[in-house]
């Protein structure tokens, strides 16, 4: 595997692989590798001829007293975990030559990132459609894959590539899962033992959800209510939001007919996690 | 010369160009076209293996109240003229295919848009911006061809560029002027003869400019004052903003060191012209 950390070199490596025809599947990632992202690699090994994983902590994705600063890191692990998994390239910029002096330029989608994380988290999404549409500039992939876990992200960068007419094919990926429901994610970390315990909850929550939705019920509330007891149902933890949205345009449906998304943010202590299952 | 106004023909056009190993050289217009346009052509043409010349009047980058709508176009002038200058294929979208229901993603270079024409056309460079790289993710250009009499969206698009590590590289054209010095634009259809007339005052304005320059005048505002009163020679001209600007951050220089840039917008009746000159 090439560790590849200048802009420059990782575009003449990506430049090659154009000019022999080679298709590139990029797995852009923040580090601390979880299942989630190594099943994000595999897929993009069995559908491109060559694989570039990219670890950057996207600086302008962070609020200001968000977690930029402890967002765990782990670059040794990291490293076999993709190499294991068989990467080509893994490209490791830092923010000094991502955003340089005088950066001053950014990608916004307007609406998508308006609601649900956009609420608590004003200029999230401007700072991940930026820097994905930079990555796709650098490595110029014919496709890159994503989680779902992170269905707005995921929704966000759907539409600024079609928008922006951008080469590159996203390509959503399943949310992976621990044995007991829990959202692979990197800021699981922060949990302690017992918020781990009560961070099931979420997936607890979805799961209401979904029979709700096997029993046909057309309620939004009555979803909604569901969710939000299995939540409350644990102490001390404070949902962000719970939503039952229409899953192209985020909004809240008035009559729950498929295929629907079902979609919460919940905090733990310090800790903010989010989820989400579709329904159709 | 193919003509393509599809989209998706221009992207495989496009493709086809890079599997080929062809460089493309764009001239992006808005049509209406002069010999401004046509030196871009030739140029592009010097440089390049293919050159690909696009017209769009592109909306997102008028005002409600500008001239959008009464934008001077003549497609049938426009394709012989590019055809005698040998350009391999013109692409004309439409609106609706750049910009279909639900469109909702835009590019902002935010400290460079907001000085000097930012100031009277809140949102122009965002449209510019938007549909440059709308233009370079359909044509992939090796190189793109502006002309330097729009200096403010030359500097814009190469922040772009550079920021969201754009391939395309973009190469400032120098301004071409009528005999009496105007420099050419679409937008000097609009004048009367006698506006005509009066029009080459802005250029008298910018050779005073230089001749303070040659003299070797560090003070801004005599150069700032020299050009009013060349203006305001002419009865019922209103000047917008006649500046003397750091040509790369285009803020206000305190004393006068090259290279600096004299530039200038001034409203003609109904009609609004810009020009400038870079003094090195």
């Amino acid at each position: 595997m090439k560790i590849i950390t200048s802009i420059n070199e990782m575009k003449e490596w990506s430049r090659k692989c154009a000019l022999n025809i080679k298709s590139v599947g990029l797995v852009p990632t923040m580090g601390y590798l979880h299942e989630g992202h190594l099943s994000l690699v595999r897929i993009a090994r069995s559908e491109n001829d060559l694989t570039v994983a990219s670890i950057f902590v996207n600086p302008t994705q962070f609020g200001e007293k968000e977690d930029l600063n402890v967002y765990p890191r782990d670059p040794e692990g990291d490293r076999v975990k993709l190499e294991s998994c068989g990467v080509d390239a893994l490209f490791l910029p830092d923010a000094e030559s991502m955003y340089g002096a005088g950066y001053e330029t950014f990608v916004e989608v307007q609406q998508l990132s308006l609601p649900l994380c956009g609420q608590s988290r004003p200029g999230h999404f401007r700072g991940v459609a930026t820097v994905v549409l930079k990555l796709f500039n650098i490595i110029e992939p014919a496709r890159a894959y994503f989680g779902s876990k992170d269905y707005q992200q995921l929704q966000v960068i759907k539409k600024m590539v079609r928008d922006l007419n951008v080469r590159t094919e996203v390509i959503g990926c399943p949310t992976i899962r621990e044995a007991d429901g829990l959202a692979m994610s990197s800021r699981n970390s922060y949990l302690s033992r017992s918020e781990r315990k009560q961070a099931v909850c979420l997936y607890e929550a979805l799961w209401k959800a979904q029979q709700l939705f096997i029993t046909n019920e057309t309620d939004p509330n009555e979803y909604v209510g569901a969710m939000k007891d299995a939540i409350s149902r644990e102490p001390g933890l404070s949902p962000e939001y719970v939503r039952l949205v229409d899953p192209d345009t985020l909004k809240d449906v008035s009559v729950v007919q498929a295929p629907v998304l079902a979609i919460l943010a919940v905090r733990i202590g310090q800790t903010r996690l989010i989820d989400n299952v579709l329904m159709s």
